[in-house]
């Protein structure tokens, strides 16, 4: 049996699934609780122990899905939304716990990438971009066959594309990220924006508000997608042209409105894209956002399969 | 001895180089006189055969840049600057002639990536971009320790950024492509408009003339590359999101302008860059450009020397 660990800023969740990706077991633990890594990881340590002990399962691997998390050696230093300070080696806090079986480490966006091959449907697919939408942008970028890392691992970025100079400031320091116009907080602001612009007044008051008026057929909402969509689709244009991959998957929770994002995008992508690629790139949800809330820990996974 | 064959619009460059990338002999063929890429391969052939009977040099590999060839199985299919129609097998018509010694093929932009690696500053260099600046622009991007292909081989299409949507109409069928503002031709244009803003008579009649008066300090010239290092700058600041590089190496005619060029470039690089990468990533002149008119020859040899 495998093991996904996926701490998030607010819950870690943790699970047991089989070679096919069934929950066979999970537990949640809240990360905001512990601030000390070490204190987090004996929890989460002794709650896998627990579970195989129960339910009578051998772990053969933990992958460990965790923002800002170094993939080469599992430290983790200064993460933006976890507590714990100065650097931190998860590999050496979880081998003290599981001395023997093999452990993976990385970013969340990776750990779709790798969990889309594994479990999704990327199956076979040399040539894709796991594209992570939600918070914040996250983007695992898989080339010839491999999830590409580059400097200390910092690949993927693509949140970070400058997409409108001078623009929309950005948590990073700049202005006009990617992030600002097409992840959740981006995309609500683009709607009060129009709101404005409309002279209405909002019918959503944060970002889940505007997806649920969206998918009832507001039509402010859904012009709302329209603009994000045509924005993204030129910024996923763009980045094909850099690594030239057949498939393109959403992930992430802006995604769950679906077609309403997707129709635009897809709109957009294509009128944008260079021809010489021709309609041979697909833009697709990620299977793992079948498992719903389970997804980040079949990305997490699936990271220690690879292994 | 390595090979290295340059097969451009108008001139095809053979050349024969020793370990070190010393040029031990060179040729030079007008390629726009062959109708018929095997003729154009016979004579090639031939005169890599004249070159090592009268030098005595014994032909290892034979690395051959053109652009649009498929680099996997070394066909030509209607390349734009070529007169060559349908399908060609360049691989099939070098082999007749070297049964024997390794071949390889790929497009210029990924020959200077190669050659970067084998005889210039990118050697034990992991993650990199070879960016070549000329007629048009061409990516080499080399992550963990690979050169990227993708989807046909298509990765890299760097010139296709789109940077100015529904602005400067591209070669490509769309508008706003980086390479309408950063090739020779969208920096010449980038100078005419910027004279007719200013009121005052172009000093010159075409890029090289521009390059020219910019050298010998020409203002209205320095601004047009202050411009273009500004776009570039920005341009790539977010292609390093896509793969995270330690290096972007300049490569190609519009290079020679070096600091000219360079030093806009570098500020605008390091005033968009993503904070996180720091100051991690250098800008540099290729080391290839101190061959002169070489250096594409030195690229191509370069490619079957990783074979």
């Amino acid at each position: 049996m495998h093991c996904g660990v996926d701490i998030g800023g607010t819950n870690t969740r943790i699970g047991i699934l089989d070679k096919e990706g069934r929950m066979l077991d999970c537990d949640n633990l809240k990360t905001a609780c512990y601030t000390e890594a070490r204190d987090l990881i004996v929890t989460i340590a002794y709650s896998i122990l627990r579970m195989a002990k129960v339910g009578g399962f051998e772990i053969e691997s933990i992958g460990v899905g965790c923002p800002n998390v170094n993939p080469f050696d599992g430290t983790l230093e200064n993460a933006a939304n976890l507590k714990f300070k100065g650097k931190v080696s998860l590999r050496d806090e979880f081998r003290k716990y599981f001395p023997q079986i093999p452990l993976a480490f990385d970013n969340d966006a990776n750990a779709a990438a790798i969990g889309e091959k594994i479990y999704g449907k990327a199956r076979g697919i040399d040539n894709y971009i796991s594209f992570t939408l939600g918070t914040g942008i996250g983007g695992g970028v898989v080339c010839d066959g491999k999830l590409i890392y580059g400097l200390n691992g910092m690949a993927g970025e693509l949140g970070h594309i400058i997409i409108r100079p001078g623009q929309r400031a950005c948590g990073c320091g700049r202005s006009g990220c990617l992030e600002q116009y097409a992840a959740a907080n981006g995309i609500f602001r683009t709607y009060r924006e129009l709101c404005t612009r409309q002279g209405c007044p909002p019918q959503a008051e944060d970002y889940r508000q505007l997806a649920e008026i969206a998918m009832a057929g507001d039509p402010t909402a859904l012009e709302t997608y329209r603009i994000t969509g045509e924005i993204l689709g030129l910024a996923l244009a763009n980045i094909a042209c850099v690594t030239a991959p057949t498939h393109i998957f959403l992930f992430g929770g802006v995604a769950q409105v679906k077609e309403i994002l997707l129709q635009p995008l897809r709109e957009s992508f294509y009128a944008n894209l260079l021809g010489s690629y021709g309609k041979n790139i697909r833009i697709e949800l990620s299977a793992l956002m079948d498992a719903g809330k389970d997804a980040a820990i079949l990305g997490a996974a699936a990271l220690a399969c690879k292994a």
